[in-house]
């Protein structure tokens, strides 16, 4: 049985170890790579190192950026008023994409997993709570996803929340909007019959 | 609405273009180096220049290696009177995989597909019969996808190694080992029954 050459072998490896890659999506990920040119391979590697070397958490959201505060941060059109927590930096384009938010968000860095070991002081709720308190903010709208870590963690930042005279809300569970009821979960279904709302 | 910091937008662009990532593992991707050690991101940045420059198509088959000729090529216990032939490098690991092959292979490149423009002098086929007609080959295994451009490829290499005094063969067909005859596609099961054999 003969292996790939070392090189390949190890980027095989390495690819393996990203998140929904594979050791077969590796290995067509490092054969198109070694099939295209020194140029093209040069480029995506300086594009990992330089995305690692020039972006960081903003340290007043938490989400990700080059400059320091981030866009949103800095915008003064943004409304300071309201906060959006998410769980990641992506669901704070997730969110952007709808266009339907103006106000600010705060990136917690993870969700609470007592079997992971992600416990509080683990994510970003101490940071949250002050810019809760800081009296700009009026309303809290927890955007974390619906399933028992992201309901636990929006339980927990609810309670931390709770008499700071701000607003907690969350974002409603239901049928996705062109979905079908037939194919919805039960779980589901039943969210979105608890979170009916009059016409 | 936001994007992502232009260096990060960027990688993900970049990762995108591999085989079997779109733009939403891509992101995720791009976010898992962001959020790994600078150490990690400029391991993976070596890794693949370092595959890129050191692994190079084997002068004998086709396959890839960082020593010419490669390790199967070189070895002498390996029988040089059978040739596997098969689309892609990947290949060749697959089927030494199965510890079932003691030959040597010759790799295509790819398939013959006109709508693509790969036509015969795009594979490695002038090759296939120069090793072919150099008299140690008694038999030319060809083990190419059983898709169209795989069946058209397998025909026209049959055609072009006929007349060379070589026995040309090519794997079977049939219901995968372990796989259940009543969800196998009418394709595979009809091939299945046409390469009956005696027990």
């Amino acid at each position: 049985m003969t292996a790939f050459p070392p090189s390949l072998e190890r980027l095989v490896q390495l690819l393996s170890g990203l998140p929904g890659i594979g050791r077969k999506s590796a290995t067509r990920i490092a054969l198109r790579l070694v099939g295209s040119s020194e140029p093209e391979c040069a480029e995506l590697a300086r594009a990992i190192v330089a995305a690692r070397a020039n972006t960081r958490p903003c340290s007043a959201c938490g989400s990700l950026t080059e400059d320091d505060p981030c866009a949103i941060c800095r915008d003064a059109r943004r409304d300071g008023g309201v906060l959006c927590v998410v769980e990641r930096a992506s669901d704070v384009l997730a969110l952007e994409r709808t266009g339907r938010f103006r106000g600010r968000y705060h990136v917690l860095g993870g969700l609470l997993s007592p079997l992971d070991g992600v416990g509080p002081e683990d994510i970003r709720l101490t940071s949250l709570v002050d810019r809760a308190r800081s009296g700009d903010v009026k309303e809290v709208i927890l955007a974390l996803n619906p399933t028992s870590e992201g309901e636990a963690t929006s339980l927990y930042a609810a309670r931390l929340l709770a008499n700071l005279g701000v607003r907690v809300t969350r974002i409603a569970s239901g049928l996705p909007v062109g979905g079908d009821l037939d194919l919805a979960d039960e779980l589901t279904l039943g969210a979105a019959l608890d979170e009916r709302r009059d016409v």
